[in-house]
């Protein structure tokens, strides 16, 4: 069944503390390749049927009013996988 | 700078219970077109400098051992962004 993936991340001028709890264990581990990490969610809304113009822009909408709140989030992503 | 995309699910085989509260919110609020919700993590991990094929193989190590646990979840994906 196809699934439509929503990604949701903070905005960018937006402390993250989860992200910085990651930074700072990767700083005690020894891990130094990354430079900032920040954390996001990525929601899949499977369908049942076919992926029509309706059905994504339902999507669109669902992902701007339910799946995330725009005062602090920002939708970077929607994308139809098989 | 590139930044990694560590995407981070919910194994098949569990309850979702975020996932679930969402779906019934849908059905409240009378969206209709997905039939399931899961949700997961989004990590986009800021390289300084070049994504060459050690910090790759270290990103997937952190991505397995402490981005997700692999008790209840799965890496999905990882990917280089520009």
């Amino acid at each position: 069944m196809p699934t439509i993936v929503v990604d949701v991340m903070p905005k960018a001028e937006l402390l993250d503390p989860q992200g910085k709890a990651v930074s700072g264990a990767f700083s005690r581990l020894g891990v130094s390749d990354f430079t900032s990490v920040r954390i996001g969610k990525r929601f899949e809304l499977t369908v049942d049927g076919e992926v029509t113009e309706e059905v994504l822009a339902e999507a669109k909408r669902v992902a701007d009013e339910i799946l995330s709140n725009s005062v602090i989030e920002d939708v970077v992503g929607i994308e139809v996988v098989a």
